[in-house]
């Protein structure tokens, strides 16, 4: 395969040659489309679910996450990258384009952040309608240390030319999305990509070890504040761009629309959210919590890409009435979530709990479903169902 | 909780007074059902599907599998275990009962062995009707290396007593389950708790590094050749009783049944299975494969618990024809999956690929579903679609 074809400006994030078999492709790489009503989850969307997987709630007690309970979305496979032999290329519109091994990059002043991640898709399968993809409920987050070369480290190495625009950053997994053959592909304003805060890394560390394969092995980027679909894993490929691009993950895939004809907003940042580690104990299959009567920590995280968190509460009537929950004073990771808390006295029967994140931009955590066609950034409030006796 | 509540012989593997809320459990933990037809996955186990997770398929390249890759089954939470504060007891039907600290197993002579391991549900979600449970494909599987301490070396310590007949090993998990609070709680017969080969190992690191949270941190069993529910993770106790246990699940779960009166027979050792490493590259919401016309290497891995790997045959035709596979030489580790590929000259057009494993004992891999009410042990063949263009 020609994985080395250059993302141009315009392009569908595909290879050259991409449509000569285009008509068999969509044969079996077919539009996305919504579930009827009442349809349950398919088994194309099962098999996305028992590959890629969520944060177990209870895992939201770890300051950072272990990676195997990160969660994980991979769009096609987990390359089969070998870090002794692995390049990645910085070109395009620079002054002298640049080729780094990992001893290279190793041999650069590295920094670590920690950054709470969250896929764009996370919430996608509470939507009614469902848009049929990875059926996330709420779960897909993680927090972890990274460790990496500053992006604009290497921007300033190479050298950038004054009509750059964009930095288009190309992963090594291959294959078919909607039809549209591609390498997985993202851009972001070299605004964004140069920016000292967030500080965008090419990251070979997680959690001081390297990289695991389904983290992107032996390289990723990792983008603070912005939903997954930024952070490009098993990256071997920068190229800066005097257009901005419009390949299929950027134009197509990833915006916010309510219909399927406009051009739609694009998705970047993540919205605020909490979540609430479920207190007691579950029942296997519903994952109904029971707890006994009494006095009831509860406590989980919060985060948002756009500002700091200000202020998290918490119902334990469905939404009727709302209490504030005390914050963690800030830890010096502003990219990172923080941790909650407050006591509940319960008392016996059904109960359902909810937490509500509102960030310093003043933007709250909706109660009702923020809906569109892709089924991105639906942070509407996680619910919790618990049994006390 | 009382967490530390006995066995016992005949109890339902819950703790005493679990009866007294049971009404109010019964509520919100329902009986085991069976889907209707046409009827999608539910919410239910949407949620087991998001937190639990397979092995993404091309990570059968791995001879080892990463932590992180591996499967996950937990019935409950994960707990949150430390490891400096635990505490293995070794108590019932032994002359002298055993309280091991971490430092005190790290002591005693240790031993590593490679074992694939695999969940008694795979392929539950297959089945017609499909067992309402941990929704799993192909996928939940994986081979790891288990450090650890015999556990014969711990029952040679404590001194069985020769009324002894089985072994019950108590997680630290908790949690309620079709109407019944328990930790989660199974039994070995003594013959396969003392033996040498298949060595049952009390371990406390996987593939070199301290167990993952999800694996068990920071001790659980590991028993070659079982399926997963016999490898009790965040283990605490081990019992000898005089009795067989008769806890849920023992007797209620793990059951192979076809109508919910009879008793069944037990889960216990793993089924002959082959599985390929989908080749070329998927297509990202229907995993249907695409590959170039010519030759194309088709690899997997076979296992199986009964008896060595005797061979591997490969379809490409849906199963109208079979040709065999090489099958890996021996490696050293008999527990663990063996890898076999073989060559195909793909035309372009549609194809099935399967692979279909057969043990030594002539146990071959069924081309139709072999049903039970639980789901259990269900090694149907895998299809691969696949278009070559």
């Amino acid at each position: 395969m020609d994985g080395r074809a250059g993302p141009g400006g315009t392009g569908n994030g595909g290879r050259a040659g991409a449509g000569e078999a285009g008509g068999a492709l969509r044969g079996i790489s077919t539009p996305a489309r919504l579930a009827d009503p009442g349809e349950g989850i398919g088994r194309d969307e099962l098999a996305l679910a028992a590959r890629n997987h969520g944060l177990p709630l209870e895992a939201l007690r770890y300051d950072v996450t272990p990676p195997g309970l990160h969660y994980v979305l991979v769009h096609y496979d987990v390359p089969a990258a070998e870090a002794d032999s692995w390049t990645l290329t910085l070109g395009g519109r620079v002054r002298e384009p640049l080729a780094l091994d990992l001893a290279a990059l190793r041999s650069l002043p590295s920094v670590t952040h920690r950054v709470t991640m969250e896929c764009a898709g996370n919430g996608r399968a509470r939507l009614a309608p469902r848009p049929v993809s990875q059926p996330w409920l709420v779960e897909a987050v993680g927090t972890a240390d990274w460790t990496g070369v500053p992006l604009r480290t290497l921007l300033a190495r190479a050298g950038v030319e004054p009509d750059a625009v964009e930095a288009v950053f190309t992963g090594a997994d291959h294959g078919v999305e909607r039809g549209v053959e591609q390498d997985y592909r993202r851009s972001l304003p070299l605004a964004d990509a140069s920016s000292g805060d967030p500080e965008v890394l090419v990251a070979y560390a997680m959690n001081g070890a390297p990289l695991p394969p389904q983290h992107g092995h032996p390289l990723r980027l990792v983008v603070p504040g912005w939903y997954g679909m930024a952070h490009v894993k098993w990256l071997r490929d920068i190229t800066l761009t005097d257009t901005p691009f419009t390949g299929f993950q950027q134009a197509e895939a990833y915006r916010l629309r309510l219909s399927p004809d406009e051009p739609g907003e694009p998705v970047n940042r993540i919205a605020p959210r909490a979540l609430m580690i479920p207190p007691g104990f579950p029942d296997f299959m519903s994952r109904t919590r029971v707890v006994e009567a009494g006095v009831v920590r509860l406590e989980g995280r919060a985060w948002s890409g756009r500002a700091p968190v200000a202020a998290v509460e918490v119902s334990t009537d469905d939404g009727a009435s709302w209490r504030s929950a005390s914050l963690a004073p800030p830890d010096g990771h502003p990219w990172s979530w923080r941790s909650w808390h407050t006591e509940w006295t319960a008392t016996p029967g059904h109960h359902v709990l909810t937490a509500r994140a509102t960030d310093a931009e003043g933007t709250a955590q909706p109660l009702t479903q923020p809906w569109n066609r892709g089924g991105f950034a639906n942070n509407e409030v996680q619910r919790v169902p618990v049994l006390c006796r």
